[in-house]
């Protein structure tokens, strides 16, 4: 009976977590993408500030970060998942595997600053976004430095 | 005076739409990480229908696809992008350059079934989520029938 129990606790930690079908190299390919695609938005945000500002394009560019900011990336650092290859072999530094407490509070400030730069997109002041901009990118590099490999 | 006003126009569309500074390269990587990170939730969904349900991850899953679908990927069918290597080879055909009609068509479609995929979301009704799933999955193949070339 107890057996029973925590074999459908383990069961719904792993579907709920839907960790257990997602193929390693395939989890390195799902970050790598949600990456790339952040990192379209965050240059489209950047030419509407520097260049002819269109609120409805930063807008649509703002949510895309938030959503991939809030899907709960972290289900894809499978355990190992430092070497692999997705699209390409992984960068992903092995202290995010033991650093939580680092990886926790940089992690937390790149949520935070994402939803705060949804909310500045819908004000239209390019110049709050330009701002807004500099502090989410801030906490990108931040993360970079302390957990991606570089080239 | 004519002529800047032309000008002017060229390029509040070309700032507006993001083209300018895109890479035709990027531009393939970019929307191969849009498709790959929704592939990635559209997979979540579907455990999560049919294993243990967790309406939280449903939802963050049908918001990360609702704001990808609605990011404006368009932009990132720069002519002359039927051909080139983004993270791998395009497998994007040429009549999506051609067959505007269609291509609207297939591409409202899913919009409208993401969007309503994020509503359902938030039932937290497994079933329901799960017919939805059907009706959007439908929409992805509905397009890749037309417009993306096989392996």
């Amino acid at each position: 009976m107890k057996n029973k129990l925590v074999l459908a606790l383990l069961a719904t930690t792993l579907a709920g977590s839907a960790l257990a079908q997602v193929k390693p190299d395939d989890a390195i390919k799902y970050r790598q993408s949600g990456y790339a695609f952040m990192a379209w938005n965050m240059g489209r945000i950047k030419m509407n500030v520097e260049g002819n500002y269109n609120k409805d394009e930063v807008i649509k560019a703002a949510n895309a970060i938030q959503a991939i900011a809030n899907s709960g990336m972290g289900a894809l650092y499978l355990p190992g998942t430092d070497k692999g290859t997705g699209w390409e072999k992984t960068r992903a530094k092995s202290n995010i595997w033991t650093d939580k407490e680092q990886l926790g509070k940089v992690a937390m400030e790149f949520n935070k600053e994402a939803n705060e730069m949804a909310k500045v997109a819908q004000t239209g002041d390019a110049a709050a976004v330009g701002a807004q901009l500099g502090k989410l990118g801030g906490t990108c590099k931040g993360c970079h430095d302390d957990f991606k490999a570089k080239r």
